[in-house]
């Protein structure tokens, strides 16, 4: 088996400056960088992962914790996070846990414990979860995407914010009966951008001197559909608009609407969160993030804390309202 | 900072049993294990993995390959594994690369050729991809699961025999003009699986010496709305009933018909694959697999193979049909 010194003795350089070509810590010229990894393919070179970990202390590879990865916005952010990663020739360790879960005990207790990491991205972590004392304790970089939580740095929209102005933009078209549909279920993990959406709904409303209408759903299409249909059953005390806490519970509330024979938007108006990819075929009104563009952006972020910069403890990601055909006046109006 | 003998001798074990206890290697009576890790807690030690890493040779982790995160069968593929993963006590790195990419040909030459895995789990390989050579050179166990895969061990549903089962229904149903939605479009990464149902369709459509009409589509419900609302465009010549390559498309399909006012399914029936989460919600009669239960399977095959035992080259994974409200006999008979 080839090892360093055969490389740079094939390439005609050090080696420590083969070792700094193929590890790429500190700066090589990208011609001797080149020469140095033709070298090594010729010879069928390849690191020991462990051993140049032992010496250098640095894994290469970052940790990633999601609740889950079946919805648009996991699968959007680890895709970004993953994109940049390779980019960069880091590894991504997935872990997946709900927060309060057993397997969430067991993941920090045990996996994140054997650090094997540089760095940390977790999304979605509740501010009150006894996971984040344990992050702060790895003393490794760590960045999370979602909720602001005190003494992390974290990066995502203006949840209170954005669900003051869907409401308020139905409001705006004369709605008076404006229900939100996506309150958190009792007995499910907290989930507190949900509420925070909730909040900013309840602040718009209250300020409006209008009643406040929460009908608890999942962030699913099928959980917005059944919550929906029992929100939208009696004809004559049902909302006139209907504020999703994300869009699949808002195109859920309109394909409950359609099998209702209840016209959107003529006789029932629906808004979301998020730019889902199936926004555009609902015609849903909704207030667009990037999730994959925030995965992206975690990784510079911890890049940047890795090499001794620590960015602002709360970075706002930005977002912004596209019309579509979902909204419009009531049509008492 | 303690070590294992400091943990040995707070447990009342020799240094090997600890190690055994606290690594997983070897038999330990649980009680023992039990003891050995209450003293690791209460000492606060951390095995350094890549320390024992280079002792052992093994890294207790498990790379995936998969070509995108987003669709729901790759979505519950991934949670299956690593849910599988957490429960044997090994990390998981997540690779995303479609095939024939530039990703994934550095995924291949650098990241998978640091072998920091003791074994690989890819998804939707192709039969003709340069990567399956790369696989087998790294001579360490590895599980595909979805095409079969001369030389690899394989796992997943019989494409061609559902294609032919889903058609088989709608022409049992007495449908004569039925159409396949899902073709794999001109220039987008190759797969088999979709080709395969496809193929099953023109079995069976040939068979009853019935025209063959096929119309090209991403694997979303928003490029089957897109392919379904051309392929129902002209009133005279449209089919009766269409077949979906997955739920996704199947779904699509009944969104646009919805939109052109083609009553679903008494001017439309509308077939699938996948048993989708959505799939109740929109009445589709599919035939169910269960992802998440083959990336459980799939796990359990790496697990005997890296314990010396082979398992059979493939593995044909459950597939039911499952009937809803999507699918009746054409109107006109």
């Amino acid at each position: 088996m080839s090892g360093i010194a055969d490389v740079a003795s094939r390439a005609g350089v050090s080696k420590a400056t083969a070792s700094r070509a193929l590890t790429g810590h500190g700066y090589v010229a990208p011609e001797t960088r080149e020469r140095v990894q033709q070298a090594a393919r010729d010879l069928g070179y390849v690191a020991s992962s462990s051993a140049a970990s032992l010496v250098t202390g640095r894994t290469h590879t970052i940790a990633l914790v999601v609740p889950r990865v079946g919805r648009w916005y996991f699968g959007e952010i680890i895709e970004g996070i993953e994109r940049s990663l390779m980019r960069l020739g880091y590894d991504l360790t997935l872990y997946v846990a709900e927060p309060d879960s057993r397997d969430r005990d067991r993941l920090y207790r045990h996996f994140l414990a054997r650090k094997r990491f540089d760095g940390v991205i977790a999304v979605a972590l509740e501010p009150d979860d006894s996971d984040l004392e344990s992050l702060v304790g790895f003393a490794k970089p760590t960045v999370c995407i979602g909720n602001t939580l005190a003494g992390i740095v974290t990066l995502g929209i203006d949840n209170v914010a954005i669900g003051r102005m869907i409401t308020q933009h139905l409001l705006a078209l004369g709605h008076t009966r404006v229900a939100f549909i996506g309150a958190t279920p009792e007995g499910d993990p907290p989930a507190r951008d949900v509420d925070d959406r909730q909040e900013g709904y309840v602040q718009a409303m209250r300020e409006a001197g209008l009643p406040v209408t929460v009908h608890p759903s999942a962030l699913t299409i099928t959980a917005g559909y059944s919550a929906a249909t029992s929100a939208l059953a009696d004809a004559d005390a049902r909302p006139t608009a209907i504020v999703g806490a994300c869009d699949e519970v808002a195109i859920g509330a309109i394909i409950a609407a359609q099998r209702l024979g209840i016209a959107v938007p003529s006789q029932l108006s629906a808004i979301g969160v998020d730019g889902h990819d199936y926004a555009e075929m609902f015609a849903l009104t909704t207030v667009e993030q990037d999730p994959c563009r925030q995965g992206e952006d975690a990784v510079a972020m911890l890049m940047s804390m890795m090499d001794g910069t620590q960015p602002p403890e709360r970075t706002t990601a930005p977002a912004r309202m596209v019309m579509r055909a979902s909204t419009t006046a009531p049509s008492s109006t």
